[in-house]
């Protein structure tokens, strides 16, 4: 079965330039543009990135591609290749593999990202899903989260929170607005949000070794994250430890801030932005339909805070996904 | 837990010059020699590749990367870098994680192979590693599964069958034995053996467009084949269904060969080589520890064939293993 399914898909993958040998032999040779070359890995499983049995298989495939673009996107790279790697259960035959492959070959098509290869394993465990994606940088560098200066503007694309209703899975990969950003203005550090905004933007800050202050009465918070604040509502629990209090975002709810602050998977653009760029970036608007939004400022302190009305600023402990282990 | 073990990976990978930028961003960045890389991903799972109940974690870990460095010895490339995505049983803490890095590292540095990223997950699944595996090629260019020409004779490295018995965790990839005789002699083809001798060599006949003839009395049977077919004597199921028949091989017990044939995970090289560069290869037997054997030649009829003591032969249905889905 396992034959049978690379004979399939090495009669749909379409050939691309970038690559010289594809899904045929022990490993697969890539002709890039130039020496350096960026590679992301991104494992999602079944029951923590998406609910196979819930869902059609293709959003989990393309899920899996798009994280891993996302995280070129980050990096200001072009994408180049993917290699998937599944270890499929058993039972589902071969109308698995390929409703994935199916979810992925439009958004690698999308994106001109040749997949290249992979390897194909069944055992009785549930759905697993390896992507490496690897990409190339432009003339213009790639784009670090270590660079970030205090004084430099955060910058972010798009609006955060409630993503669980829809969006971590059909999220769309900021590649052509990295590529931009990166080609126009002066980017000193940048990153994608997967975790959740305040979450990332402290490791952000953390690895530029400075801190960052937010304006809270600034985030992008998306319709989603009021709908998904909505329905937990009552709950009584959900965000009851909150740091943030209400009053200081002028909100009676302050509930859709705290999923736009920690719900992640937003797979949106977090950049640093000397500030006289980011102005420019803010007034030009360039990105169809995808909007650019000042929220704050990166600073010498360490930590994450939050700006107050008057101008002070106290700590914002940083909220979002992490990976438990017992 | 997840940031916890990523700063501890962190202090510990060693730098090398390969890595631009290591485990810190989105993305590595590797600086290539040229610009053809050669991309490989492999995937293991608890309980099809290894019984982590059973064994020390290292093992497990260091399996992982072996298959990779496999696959770059196999297309005779020179390891750059290794990439690690992990589904972490949720119980384990930090001692797993850990451990597999231990396994691992000891393998990387003997092939100057930076672990230069991967992704740490957890879930409520058994473990799961995938490794994705970059390298380079030589001057000498990479050595194909297509390349095999009727005449060329078949090569192996090493002997073959019960590797289940140790070997399939604990193999040597042959990345110096194939940068070596790439190097030193006229290679047309050539893989690793991962699924079984016979299965392996049927693919690779067949990706050249030839087929392949095998002198039975010839395969470089291993020790632990012969073990393990004794561990299964009197099962009287094993192997029941096999198309080779005792006599032909002059042996009362077909058994060890049967092994030797299908077993799979013996990592050993299967190459094309013209007769007179295998000629000198078996004279000269270059590499260190490891015997070279030929063991049969390609044809130009298709399919796996069995050489017959009068110099007939007849069809050897290739066995091994493969992922199956139902």
């Amino acid at each position: 079965m396992e034959s049978e399914f690379i004979a399939w898909l090495r009669g749909r993958v379409p050939g691309l330039p970038q690559v010289r040998l594809g899904p045929s032999d022990d490993a697969a040779i890539l002709r890039l543009a130039g020496d350096d070359c960026v590679v992301t890995v991104d494992l999602v499983t079944d029951g923590v990135d998406f609910e196979l049995a819930k869902i059609d298989p293709r959003r989990a495939g393309r899920k899996a591609l798009a994280v891993g673009l996302s995280d070129l996107a980050a990096m200001a790279a072009k994408p180049v290749a993917a290699f998937v790697a599944v270890a499929l259960p058993r039972t589902g035959g071969m109308a698995l593999p390929e409703a994935l492959y199916e979810g992925m070959a439009p958004l690698a098509a999308r994106y001109k990202t040749a997949i290249a290869g992979g390897d194909t394993n069944s055992w009785d465990g549930p759905l697993v899903i390896s992507t490496t994606a690897i990409g190339t940088v432009t003339s213009r560098g790639p784009l670090l989260r270590s660079g970030a200066k205090p004084g430099d503007r955060i910058v972010v694309t798009g609006d955060f929170g409630g993503s669980i209703l829809g969006k971590h899975l059909d999220f769309e990969p900021r590649i052509e607005e990295a590529l931009l950003l990166n080609e126009r203005y002066e980017l000193h550090a940048g990153m994608d949000c997967s975790d959740g905004l305040s979450l990332d933007l402290s490791r952000l800050a953390a690895e530029s070794g400075c801190g960052a202050v937010l304006n809270l009465s600034r985030i992008p918070i998306s319709a989603a994250a009021r709908e998904f604040a909505s329905q937990q509502k009552g709950s009584g629990v959900f965000f009851a430890d909150s740091p943030i209090s209400p009053p200081s975002i002028g909100e009676k709810d302050s509930r859709p801030l705290l999923h736009a602050l920690s719900d992640g998977e937003d797979f949106e653009l977090i950049l640093a932005v000397p500030p006289d760029d980011a102005a420019r970036m803010i007034a030009e608007q360039p990105l169809t339909g995808v909007p650019l939004t000042e929220i704050g400022e990166f600073i010498v302190e360490p930590e994450l805070w939050e700006l107050l009305p008057g101008g002070d600023r106290r700590r914002l402990p940083p909220r979002g996904f992490e990976h438990a282990l017992d």
